[in-house]
């Protein structure tokens, strides 16, 4: 499994970015194979946890015409910086355990 | 270079958790060679990322008995829940461009 982590630290951010964000989410997990997803904001810092079965779907969802969209509009108005990482999960474990 | 997730959903959290995780931050970065940490809370959600060279100095982090004291206090008090994810960073990307 592979995940793809964005931190962003964010502007002020309007009513768009939230319909946008959900849309998003929803489009990802719905039509590009996301798994899960998972977001956590503290003040300006966000970090933000999408898992994909492989790399191909990741390309794919970063590829899409609407999320190009969202990503200009998240350069332009929400986002001061983020990074984007992938990684290949090697191994997990949890508690209390399963 | 690989990445540890560390996803929780904590207890209330007193003045001794605050005093660990400040140790155990120290620690892992001065004697254990993490590269960066980054930890985001919104409510009882934690997201807490570090950054390691490779999967050796995690395991020798995971397994130094101050650390072992660490969490099984986390256990005990402060996280209902937790899960670990150790993965390999295959690419990133920023904006702006570095």
């Amino acid at each position: 499994m592979y995940v793809v982590i964005f931190r962003a630290k964010t502007r002020e951010l309007d009513e768009e970015y939230f319909i946008v964000a959900n849309r998003m989410r929803e489009l990802a997990i719905k039509q590009f194979g996301c798994i899960e997803f998972a977001a956590v904001s503290e003040g300006n810092n966000e970090i933000a946890l999408s898992y994909w079965p492989d790399e191909a779907s990741i390309r794919d969802w970063k590829s899409h015409a609407e999320h190009q969209i969202a990503q200009q509009l998240g350069r332009k108005h929400w986002y001061e910086s983020y990074s984007v990482q992938v990684a290949q999960i090697s191994r997990e474990y949890c508690f209390p355990l399963k």
